[in-house]
C-alpha cells in the first residue's frame, strides 16, 4: 500500500465516508493516509465506524478538515463533507495541487443556483467550471486527468443514465419529463433526526421536499450536458421503509412509432461492455436487492403505446453507486487505470 | 344485533374479508349471518383468523361458497372473493334479491376490458352496467338503495379523488397524467408467494405489471365517470417494504396561471364536510401511517410552476380506504345511514 | 364529556401520551381538559400529534407541566412524563388532592433502589409506600379509589402477570428466573438517537443495557408483592426491528412432575374471565402481530420436562398494554367502573 | 480457475447455495464445476439466482442431482440439499471418493437422534462417526484431510463458540443452561410460506418450534465434544422482523468469583489470532447489522453477579457464518489452506 496513490476521506465518520473507507481498503492503487471528520474528530475510525475494526485502517484517527494537513499527507481526496463545507476544502485543497472527488452537491450545478436549490451563495464558483460531471458511463473521455470530479447524486445518476441515450436516440422527448423517485432511509444520512427514526418510518410511504429537491435542477443540466438539448424536469421523491437503494420512474413523452425494444436496445447499445449498467430485457423489472452493495445500475425501459408515453426505470444502492462506489469508479477514470477496480458487482442474496 | 340487516362476508379468510369482520363487529346495523371462504371453508373464523377470536362472530364457521345458502341468510353481501369468481357468486345473489358490495375488480370496467386487463370474458356483464361505482364522495346520490356496487380499487381511489375536482374546475389537464403507485406488501392477499416473502421484500423497491395493471383501466374510466372528460393514463406501480399503504402521485399538465392554493383550495371545497379526505394545506406532506388502520385519505396538491405541472399525492390505506373501510361506508350510503358509521378515522401512532 | 371525570395527559407529545389522548378521546367517563408537555408547551395537539387532527381535542394546547394549573383543571392525572420529572410534578398534584396514574417507573421500586436503577435520588419517598402497583388482574383489590398508580413497565408486565399463578402454585421456583427480551423500537420514545434509526435498526438484533436495565428490580419486586415469595432475575432485554410490541421468555426451574398443561390450566384458571389476558393452548405461539393495538396480554407455558426447565412466554403491545392501555385499565378500577372500558380487544391484521 | 479442485454445489437454488456460489466465485483453489438442484433443475444459475448474472457461472445450467455425474466432474461436494436428501446423497458421494461438506444436519447428532429431532430415520448412519463436527476455531485438527464435514446450525455456532472455553476454563456450569435465540426470517429458506411472508412478518416477534428445534440436541452434542462434559440445554428460538442475522443469548451458573472480565479474557485468550471471533470488550454489545455479510462471530459476555448468572451472547450472520461461509472456512481447512481464503470480514453499513 505504501507506494500507491496517497489518499484522504473527509467525512469518514457518515455513511457515504464509511464506504468509501471499506471499498478503498481493497484498492491495490489507493492507499488510505488520512481521514477527516468535522465532530467525530478526535476518535479512530474503529471508534466510529465500529464495524471497520478489522481493517488495516481501523486504527488510524479521524482529524479535523485542515487544508494543509491534508494537503501534505494527500494527492487525491474524496471528500463527503456535508454541502457548502465541502466547496470550501475542496477550493483550497485544489489549490495545493490536490485532486478533489467531492461527494457533495457542490459542483454540480451552476453557481447562479446554488442559492436557489441549496440555501448557500457558492463560495468557490470558479471552480465549477473546471469540474467534470462524473456520470463515468457517459463522461469518461473528460475524467482522465480531471482535477475536480463532482459526484454525481443518486437520483440523478439513476435518471440520467437511462434517458440520456434515448433523448439522444429522438426515442423520447426531453420536455417535459415527470421523475418518481423512492429512496430508503440511509440518504439521510447518520445523524438524521425523528422523522428517519425507525418508529416513524416503518410502514411509512412519504414524499418530500418536492417539488423543490437539489437533484431537480441536477438532472436537468446532466442530461442537457449528455443530450446537448433542453431539458425540463419535474421530481418528486419519497421516503419508502428501506435502508438502501433508490428507483427513480421517468415518464416521458414517447417519439411516434418508438418501441419498448428500440429503447432497450438503444440503452443496451450504450453500455454494452460497461460493467456496471445492467439493461434488463423486456419483461423484467428493477429490484433494488438484487444489487445492494454493488455499483451496478439497473435499467428497464417500456413503451406505453396506449398513451404514448416512454417509461425509463432504473435502481442503484445510494452509497455505492450512488456515492462511495461511483466516485471511486471516477478516480479509477481520472487515474488511468480499469473503472472496476475494487468495486462490487454481484449482491449478497436476500 | 339480532335485527339489523342481515350480513355475509364471502372471502373472511383473507386480509380484505377479515378487516370487514372486524370493522362489521362494531357496525350497530348490520349483523353478521354468514361467513363464506374457498379453501377454508370448514374452520370456524377464529381458527382462519385467530386474531379475531375475541369477536362474538369467532365462532361462526367459514362456510363454502353457494349463492342459495348465503341468499337465505343474508340480504347485505360483501364479496371480497378473487377476481372472476366473484362475478359469479354476485350475479347469483343479485338474482336472489340481495344487495351485493363487490370489492373484487368485477364490475368496475367495462364488459370488453375483462380480458384484456383481467384475463377472462366477464361472465356477467349485464349487471356492468347495473353497477354503481363506489367512490362515496363523488357518487354518493347513486348509492342510495343501490343493489350492486363495486368497490374501487386502492389505487384508482386515490388518484380520482384527487384529481376529479381539480379537473373539473379547469385546473389540471386530465390526458396525459403519469401516475406513479407505491404500495406495501397486504395488497399482494395472504397467499401471496416468494416474491412476498419477507426475505424477498425487506430493502426492496420494485415495479411490478407496468404497464399492464389492472388498475390503469380503472383510473381512466373512474375518472371519467366523475369529470365527463376522457383521460388517458400511464400507471406504473410498486411494491415497497410496508405492509399497509399505498401512495399515488400523478402528474398532469397544469392549467396555465393555476397555482398550488388553487389545486388545494378546490379539494377542500370539493371535500368540506366528508368525514374521511384530509386535505392537507401547503407545505404538509401525505403519510401513510398517520392514516394506517383508518379510512381516511391524505391528499396533497402541488403547482410545479417552472415546468407547468400539477402534482397530486393520494395516500390511505389499502385494506380499509381502499378495500373494507371503503365497502362499508359505501354501504351505509346504500342503506341510508351515516356514511362514517363503524369506520375509524384516528390512527394508532406509531 | 363536559360531566365526566376532568383528566389530564401529562407528556402529550410522546408516543405514550399520544395512545393515551387517542384512547380517552373515546371514554365515555374520563373527559380531557389539561395536555401538558415539555419542550413541546406551546403547540396543538394537532401540531405535535398531527395524526390524530381529527379528535375534538386536537385544538387544545400544550400547556406547561405546572401543578396548580394542572390541579385547578383536572382530578385525574395520567402522567407520562420522563422519569425523575414524573415523581417531581405527581408528588405536588398528589397533595392537591388529583388522583395520579404514573406511567413513568417513578413509583415501581423501593426508594433505595432509584440512585442505583434509575440514576437518581428519589424526590418523593413518602409516596412510595402509598402507590398501588397497577398490575389489574393482580391487584385490582387494591385498585378501588387508590389514590396513585405505579403503571408497571412493560417487560415487568408480561413475566409478572405470566409467572405470578404458577410460582404461587408451586409448578415453577421463581429463583433463579432468566428473562430474556425483545422490544420494537418504539420502546425508545419519539426523541431517539442515532440508534434507533431506521438505517441503524433495519436487520439489526441487538442486547442493550443488560444486565442493568431498570426493569429487572422491577420484575423481582412485582413477583414478590404477588407471591409473597423472594425472587431473584436476570434480565436481557434485545432490540428488535419492529416498532411495538415485545416479547419475554421466561426460563425457570419446573417443579418435579409438573406439566406443561399444569402450567397452561394454571394461568387460565387464575385469568378466567379477565377480558385482556389469552392464555394459549399447547402447541400455539404468541405473536405481538395478533395483539397489536389492543391491550391484550398473549401468555403461553411450556415444560421442557427433558431439562426440568419452565418456559413462560408473553407478548403484549409495549404502547398500549405496556404504557397508556393498562394505565387507562388501572383508572377504571380506582373509579370502578368496567376495567375494560374504552380499551380494545381485537387487532388489525396484518 | 481451471486447475482448481473441483467443486460441486448442490441445492443452488436456495439462500445458502447463492451465497456458496457467489463466495466461491472469488475462491483462488475451488473451481465450480457443478450446480444440483432439485424442482429448479433445467435452468441457469442466472435464472433461477439474478443476481449473480455477472458471474462466470451464470450460464452453468442447474443439474438434476445424480451422485455419478457429480462424482464424475467434482471432488469436493458443498451440499445445501434438505434435510434427510442430503444424507442420501453424501453417501452415494463419499463412496465415489468425493469430500463432502454437508450444509443440512444430517451429520451432527447421533444416528439415534434423527427420528425424534428430524422426524426420519437416518440412511446412512455409518457416515455419521466419520463425519467431523466443523467448528473451525474449535476442531481444526480434525479437519485437515477430512472426508466428510458436518457443517453446523447457525445457532449451534453461536452458543459452542461462546460457551465452550468458558466451560472448559470452569466458568460456567454447562447444565442446565438456558439457551434463547432470535434470527431473521432468511433462515426459514426461500420456499417458506405464509408465515414467511412480509405481511405476517413486519412486526412480529414470534417464538416457534419450542421446546424441540433441532439445534437443541446439537448445541447439547457439539459442547460435549468441545469440552468432554454433559451439558443439559433449553432453547427456545424466536423469529423477528430481519432478514439476515441471529443473536443467541445463553444464561448459565456462574462458578464463585468468577467476573465478566475473566470470561471475556478467557474468550479473547481462545480465539487469539483468529481472523473471525470477534471478542467485545467489557460494555460492548453484540450487533447482527454490524457483521452482516461477513464470516465473522460476535461475542460478548456478562457476569450478573446479583443472581450468579453467566451471560454469553452471540451474534453471526445466519447464511454465512452459520452456512456457507463456514462450510468454505471448513474446507479450506480440509485443504490445508489458510481458514480465511475468499471469506469477508468487513460488512457494509447500515
Amino acid at each position: 500500500m505504501a507506494d500507491g496513490v496517497r489518499t484522504a476521506v473527509l467525512g469518514a465518520s457518515g455513511f457515504a465516508g464509511g464506504e468509501l473507507v471499506r471499498l478503498l481498503a481493497e484498492h491495490p492503487r489507493f492507499s488510505l493516509t488520512f481521514l477527516g471528520g468535522g465532530s467525530s474528530a478526535g476518535g479512530t475510525l474503529a471508534e466510529v465506524q465500529p464495524h471497520l475494526r478489522e481493517l488495516a485502517a481501523a486504527t488510524l484517527p479521524i482529524r479535523p478538515i485542515g487544508a494543509g494537513a491534508i494537503g501534505a499527507e494527500a494527492a487525491l481526496v474524496f471528500s463527503a463533507m456535508p454541502h457548502g463545507e465541502s466547496a470550501r476544502i475542496a477550493a483550497s485543497l485544489l489549490e495545493l495541487g490536490c485532486t478533489v472527488i467531492d461527494l457533495a452537491g457542490d459542483f454540480r450545478l451552476d453557481a447562479a443556483d446554488y442559492p436557489d436549490w441549496y440555501g448557500f451563495d457558492h463560495p468557490a464558483p470558479a471552480w465549477i467550471d473546471k469540474a467534470v460531471y462524473g456520470l463515468p458511463e457517459l463522461f469518461a473521455e473528460h475524467l482522465g486527468g480531471a482535477r475536480l470530479v463532482a459526484n454525481p447524486g443518486c437520483f440523478p445518476t439513476s435518471v440520467i443514465l437511462g434517458c440520456a441515450p434515448a433523448i439522444v436516440a429522438g426515442l423520447l422527448e426531453p420536455s417535459p419529463i415527470h421523475v418518481d423517485g423512492k429512496t430508503g432511509l440511509s440518504g439521510a444520512g447518520r445523524g438524521a433526526g425523528e422523522a428517519a427514526s425507525f418508529a416513524a418510518s416503518e410502514d411509512a410511504i412519504r414524499p418530500y421536499r418536492a417539488p423543490r429537491h437539489q437533484h431537480t435542477p441536477e438532472i436537468e443540466r446532466g442530461l442537457e450536458l449528455a443530450t446537448g438539448q433542453p431539458v425540463r424536469a419535474t421530481f418528486v421523491p419519497h421516503l419508502v421503509p428501506a435502508v438502501r437503494g433508490i428507483v427513480t420512474t421517468t415518464y416521458a413523452p414517447l417519439a411516434p412509432g418508438a418501441t419498448g425494444e428500440d429503447l432497450i436496445e438503444c440503452l443496451a447499445a450504450a453500455y454494452a461492455g460497461r460493467p456496471f449498467v445492467r439493461v434488463l430485457p423486456p419483461g423484467q423489472m428493477v429490484n433494488t436487492k438484487r444489487i445492494r452493495g454493488t455499483n451496478v445500475i439497473e435499467l428497464q425501459a417500456i413503451a406505453d403505446d396506449r398513451t404514448g408515453t416512454a417509461i425509463v426505470i432504473g435502481a442503484l444502492d445510494n452509497l455505492i453507486r450512488g456515492a462511495a462506489g461511483q466516485a471511486i469508479q471516477n478516480a479509477n477514470l481520472v487515474v488511468g487505470i480499469d473503472e472496476a477496480t475494487a468495486l462490487p458487482t454481484v449482491a449478497g442474496y436476500p
